[in-house]
């Protein structure tokens, strides 16, 4: 991001007959798209494009959720069909909905906004060693760039990160255990919904998930990109990885990506490993009821938009965000100045 | 609000292809709508209207704020004209926008979307003794009943307030201590900005206002709706009554109201004084950076949909959470069922 453009827009905010500062957090936002785009004012991120990051965990097996792994294959369906919640909000909002199968554990249809990218039928369990291959890591990574490039080509101005893959919470949990340095418990949560018995043993699902993989609990993070890429591999999804591509490709087509929870949480911070820079295209779209989810974006120094204890996935939390981003950009183009507008600024 | 339709939306919501409860506070948005329609699925509130009731205040001589009165004016003119961040935003959720004078100290040139509802050129020094009349109090009330019904006439299928005047934040300070028996230094802010100084001599302000006009702080609040109209009289503002009668004539409409930030929190008090009932019909925008808005929401009992530290008025915060009201009752339009989608549904 352009530090030129940003101090621009702050200067410009100043200017607008509004108080100063009394769009708080938007008046941030607006900032951080001007360095995005690289100009001031920065252009309306308009239309967002929703990308639906689709895979199945082998982790599933040792009972972390009470969903059955078909649910992954079947909400794909509902996605392609337009009966989700993604597709409602995604139409409240006016972005595209795309659903990328990067690792669903059964053969899919071939659907309209279906983009078959399948990696594998699943990931191995985490718990018992690597969830994936570095290669089948990288191809994910690799399929979530090549997404967001095709996403900004066919038009879209705001990337919005979507998953669906029942069980991914417990990977994502693993992933913010090895890239924060917090403790299993710290940044477990219930997911979809758990009982507490089951919330005790994804807990030590977790913990033996990094032991199996030579991670040390609330040890050091990963050191480099190579150590980031062996972590990915070890303990996260395809769709996480996929996403931690998506977030890399927003980047380098200089457009915002509104993360949506806990598993986009998790892949940004695989993504600040790789490429710190990356985060600066990232807006938090908001915070789940994880609570590993404010850690991963404490961790990566962001401010969540929605707050609304959502606890869904599929990009609902990023796509109700879609507003409040383009609402934050319109401000630097349609408002007066108090100069043109005639209005007397404040007396001190 | 009808308790049959906000039943069936419960249970419409745990039929639909999500983990029960995931939506969070959307999932009550939504059952709330149903109530206020007595109908499910409720209609989607679109399009939102808009009212920014515009009124001047007697106490501004006492120096609590920096701006100058004429600002109250001179951002009318800029509402008209649609250079305000209010304007900005309403283009962003797709709201019409209506400029109400109900008190500003300035004879206004005719406008477009500009409603001459004057009752007078200000209002007196609160902080001397009654700041209206209790005929003002109640035809600037009536003025926000009206205007209300012709939104509504006219098509708004969700009502949004709005508010401009200098030092009016003042004036909702001394209505929320009044309504909520709190004591003024916790519920007075820095408005748009005041310094350290300003900001002692702002609470003091209130309290003298309180004594001016008989009523203990942090004592017992306005027993009956004649209480309420006195003392809405004495320490209120005219946009505050002619907010409190939009209120109300959004619920004699049965049409949803957003409240905005912290002089809407304070006029929805004196709504909900005179009319317990209005307040189903109300939901909260968001909660500014006041420290009296959060008091007024828990005294509603009210849950903010937006965070944003936003404290600005004018509706801002209201408009931005009108897309995840809307976003809320089209789920419980678009969103597929378990059984329609051939989802399996959680195994425990």
């Amino acid at each position: 991001v352009e530090p030129g453009p940003m101090t621009e827009a702050r200067a410009h905010q100043d200017r607008l007959t509004k108080p100063s500062g009394s769009l708080g957090v938007l008046e941030d936002v607006a900032v951080r798209l001007a360095g995005i785009a690289g100009t001031c004012p920065p252009p309306l991120p308009v239309p967002a494009a929703l990308a639906i990051f689709a895979a199945d965990h082998g982790v599933h097996a040792q009972g972390v959720s009470p969903w059955p792994q078909e649910v992954t294959a079947q909400m794909v369906a509902n996605f392609t069909a337009g009966g989700a919640v993604a597709n409602a909000f995604a139409a409240e909002v006016g972005a595209s909905v795309t659903v990328v199968d990067v690792g669903v554990a059964a053969d899919l249809p071939p659907a309209p906004r279906l983009l078959a990218r399948k990696v594998a039928y699943g990931t191995a369990d985490l718990s018992q060693g690597p969830a994936m291959t570095q290669e089948q890591a990288t191809a994910a990574l690799t399929a979530g760039i090549e997404v967001a490039r095709e996403l900004v080509d066919a038009g879209g101005r705001c990337l919005v990160t979507g998953d669906m893959g029942i069980a991914n919470t417990t990977a994502s949990a693993a992933l913010i255990c090895a890239f924060t340095g917090r403790p299993a418990a710290g940044v477990t949560g219930r997911g979809t919904g758990v009982d507490d018995a089951t919330y005790e043993h994804k807990i030590e699902i977790v913990r033996r998930g990094l032991r199996a993989n030579g991670i040390t609990e609330a040890g050091a993070v990963p050191d480099g990109p190579d150590e980031a890429l062996r972590v990915l591999a070890a303990v996260g999804g395809l769709e996480h990885a996929a996403i931690a591509g998506f977030v890399l490709g927003a980047a380098a087509a200089r457009v915002p990506v509104i993360l949506d929870g806990v598993i986009a949480g998790a892949a940004a911070l695989v993504a600040g490993a790789l490429a710190p820079d990356a985060i600066g295209y990232c807006l938090a779209g908001h915070r789940s009821a994880e609570p590993g989810h404010a850690v991963a974006l404490a961790h990566l120094g962001l401010d969540p938009l929605v707050d609304l204890r959502l606890r869904l996935g599929e990009g609902t939390g990023g796509l109700l965000a879609h507003p409040l981003v383009s609402a934050a950009a319109r401000v630097m183009h349609e408002v007066a100045t108090f100069d043109s507008a005639g209005v007397a600024d404040k007396g001190d």
